[in-house]
């Protein structure tokens, strides 16, 4: 292909005082690809609440204080400039079309990579948290671990896949619920919600009953859903579930979620032999799933798994559902200087659907 | 084969005044096998804690009170004398060796029967508990339910086989650790524990960690156990469990004791992607597991499952490990009239191993 | 619910002439249930090549030639009119609608049995074959055997769903094939087939390539396959199959056709680590696989798994399938006496779609 | 740790006539290692029969010729020297043992690596195999390829672990059979058989029946063979395996030995729901397995699975179990400059257990 020009310097928005709603538009080096590294153009990337919790200095999963001048995100998709010095052989080719997710590299080598965790690799990096993030116009990747991005799939699109996509895609995968099985998604109406429903219900032909604030119902049904509860107005929502179920329950509940309430009447929502999923995140202080019962989960053989993020494999295969139109991400865009405003937005909870960042 | 006289009544050891410690024998009315059943003459059957919370209705698990009157038991052993209607094809035959247990007949019909979770099937009898028990000479069973005892096994080393040898095999299948990887008990040198070791090392060669009182050191390590960790004077145990495994943990943890606080740290002694088996079931008002967090489950991806009984096929397996010898249990011989100073020392928290009762 | 008269007589259409295509309609005796058994009055049966096997006496499978006076059929749908001694516990009752399927009673006790492959049972009835069959206004089944009927899904659409339906949404479950993934259907617009590419793309999310003769074409795509490749005029089908999925091949093949050819080149359609799954019975003699080469086999890490019939849960499953419209048969219905009619258009091969049998 | 001194050139014994048996020892230069890459001093290196292929150019499952001058052998264990650019975060460092493999680097990038195939990585490199081997004193590989070798664990003793231990391991866990189960080991007493039996036995807790001539007959029983059927004077192999077995046979078979009339007769040693696992690689023009027919899998239910190689994780707990002594390789030790005869006592057939070269 033709010879790109990699400009010396390029825009990126920074975390200028983490802890605060703030981001600033600097100009930053073009670093230079390092060994098994790629240069890669971004033209998107998505904005997550986790980026909230990186910048706000207030997310429990995080060990250390971010440092003024992070570049963050996480959903970030463009083209691959340059290979670094050892990527001879690697899948991927100046010109293609890479995402970077976020968990932007892993040792390959660690326990948990070797034993297909790669989710959880001790030696991960963090994309837009100690590592440069997506929102910028060059970031670094590893030959071996950026995302492909399908032909057909437009970038803006693509984007939001690459986390809530994925993380969503991977919770369902580990639900061990078959098709036919009916899987309870709370919180389908967020920005992870609505990707579970389609995922649940077209891309893995599970029976989803949905349960979000009434204001959702139509989004959620319209997301593949066969039944929706609203939170307004119900009373119990393991009986409405029990309901809709033939008196049984669920085969499996995603937790989506940051809602310790949300998790305490999980349980209750299953049928004998049924598994909670977590992947809602809840804030402040840790508090113990109230219905995780050793005399309840023994009497109904349940189970609960814990479900960080996906893996490559995971990341690749909902990218081709996305491509395949099975799947969509209801989003807008905005440009990259509109960054702190987005944030704003999402922190008075008035934010509907995802934000995209055009970067050009 | 030839005639088996089979007397109008016969011995049964009854619980005459539920609620307190106190058995009776009397001779009751041997009853006619019904269609699918068969007449077994009993000649042992253990004594389990579960008998004993029968007894006492102290136990969490039962939904009614136990009626005066009730034979107990739930671990019998012996032959076949009499098949009823309808038993033509059953695979077991007048003579055969058959066992009785925790759940000793199914409906095959239900949900949970059909999807293979005959454990919790909605329509299961439990022996020894509002259907006659395996305190007495002549008990019934279903002609397909009854377990066979194969040649070579001992009728008195079978009989604890079908309660505290099934729950612990099925818990070790259900904790999807493979053969070579580290597995934590906790109550080793218990009834349940002991047995446990021997499955967990011997029959599905795992790397066993015990933990118990320091005075079953020697039990625990003889029954296979690579390493052993008392409860008194270890400030840790998941500390102690990291540093005899890498400092990774383990990859799964069975609790078998009925104690909230062993509940609480077995999450902590895992490595990433381990599973916490529950067996146990604590007393009194149900405590949800202190370290089942969201957080903590999710950043690790633990999961936790909760397993009642073991089935048929677990049934069958367990002895065929116990008639190759790979397993044995502790055990002693009492006649079936000392069965109230069994329980009484059962319930002194003086009684070591298993007692099986002769029933002649 | 209001007493049902029986009649002592009812009409069956028996193999008078077994050898030839040769039925006739007799009045038999109608049955009283024994021990656990239900007595069925029927209303429809589907007609399947089976059937036909086993009428002709030509079908490999067969150990023993069939006897005149054969009540032919496995397809069978009707109301319970009577239930046997000792069913006081089961799941069905009187009035309930079920079905009998190719397998219509197991011994629930074997080692087949025991570890969930009730379709190899040592001790089977097989309806329609040395145990009277579905072509009859009166059928006995086991009480815990039977297959309930849900609401809502016409009995007629449900009959062929106990043979044609079971078997292919067995041999897809057993095809470890993912929702997303490429699966190859060889007979695909056969009365197998048309119902395993519905349940593929339809219940399990598969990717459809459909194979089948040119005039099949549309009745395959409609049934919701994303390709359909003809016979006719396509030099390599190998070929075809990686060209439409990315120069890979396919995740599985499953083999419908009792075509030798057709398992000749199916392993050539996998792509590393696929699976063949055969289910159609070539007739003659048995001839070998010819691309079950273990070279090859090795190198890309294929299989190979055989699948008879499917199993009780399996068959509850994919009639729920059928009763929310996700899976529909194409079939037509003949009266009882047209018969021998409908086995010489099957043998002529003129038959299209299915045949069920109306039995008032 | 203290500098190495790296030499520029280092003993290598190469294939100076490949067609024939002969293999000479020159001085070659040691290279850099490159981005990604470690450089290895190798101190031992197994030797096997795929060797003997490659050297005489007469093994099916290569593509190519192989050249004059390449360097053999993809057993090899020794001390990494010098870490490439790009390594920093590699889990191995300068001075730790690790080993080469058969594959010796995958590309992690392609759909094989993806999904957890990483013994069919499209991009493979072979060890010894236009890829320089480990019949030198030094050879590079991937930071994140290479395989730790765990302490304790002699060198010696480590090098055959990493192609028949991992091969024969990672076939055994393919085969689905559970610990308890039945395992017919065909080719028990070679070189990958006797580690068979021994990881069967010993690291699975399967019962094994192992097949060989009848001289091995010692040797199986004492790597924990439950039972051994000699070649000689048994009339059929799969009658023997069905009286051992309660008639049923058993529930996997690995076929070891490169003899198309051992898989001819695999299928049929097998009991319902069986699996043959393919490991040797027939010379010659391939057969298709003669007991694959469809008719017979179908009735059974039976498999056949294809399996290549282990992958890293598989070879790592390998090592594991080596390094705990649960599974020891039967081998004595050779000079480098002996290389030539080493390979005509295997054309001869002479040669008892696996050599393994001393490099030093």
């Amino acid at each position: 292909m033709a010879e790109v020009e990699i400009p010396k310097t390029h825009k990126a928005a920074v975390y200028d005082n983490p802890g605060s709603i703030s981001t600033k538009v600097e100009m930053l080096e073009t670093p230079e690809p390092g060994p098994g590294e790629v240069l890669i153009n971004l033209t998107h990337s998505g904005v997550c609440h986790s980026d909230m919790g990186v910048m706000m200095n207030n997310w429990a999963g995080l060990p250390f204080p971010t440092q003024p001048g992070q570049v963050g995100g996480h959903e970030g998709v463009g083209k691959i400039v340059k290979m670094g010095p050892g990527t001879e052989n690697a899948a991927v080719k100046v010109g293609d079309r890479v995402g970077i997710k976020w968990i932007s590299a892993i040792c390959d080598s660690c326990a948990a990579c070797l034993s297909g965790h790669d989710g959880v690799c001790f030696n991960q990096k963090i994309s837009g948290y100690y590592t440069p993030g997506t929102f910028q116009q060059y970031v670094l990747g590893p030959a071996s671990y950026v995302t492909p991005i399908p032909e057909g799939l437009d970038s803006a699109a693509a984007a939001p896949m690459l986390c809530a996509g994925v993380t969503t895609y991977s919770a369902l995968r580990k639900s061990n619920a078959e098709s036919g099985q009916w899987v309870v998604i709370l919180g389908a109406g967020g920005g992870l919600g609505h990707l579970a429903v389609q995922f649940s219900s077209r891309a893995m032909a599970h029976r989803v009953i949905g349960v979000d604030a009434a204001s959702k119902k139509e989004l959620v049904l319209s997301c593949g859903a066969e039944h929706f509860i609203p939170l307004e107005g119900t009373e119990s929502i393991p009986e409405a579930t029990k309901a809709l179920t033939g008196g049984l329950g669920a085969h499996a509940v995603l937790v989506l979620t940051a809602n310790n309430a949300a998790y305490a009447s999980s349980l209750d929502m299953l049928r004998f032999g049924g598994r909670v999923v977590c992947v809602g995140v809840p804030e402040g202080e840790p508090v113990p799933i109230k219905s995780a019962l050793p005399q309840f989960m023994i009497a109904k053989a349940l189970s609960i798994v814990g479900v960080a993020v996906g893996d490559r494999k995971e990341a690749i295969e909902c990218l081709d559902f996305a491509a395949r139109g099975v799947v969509k991400t209801h989003f807008r865009v905005e440009k990259m200087d509109r960054l702190t405003d987005v944030f704003q937005e999402m922190f008075d909870g008035k934010l509907k659907g995802r934000v995209v960042l055009d970067l050009s």
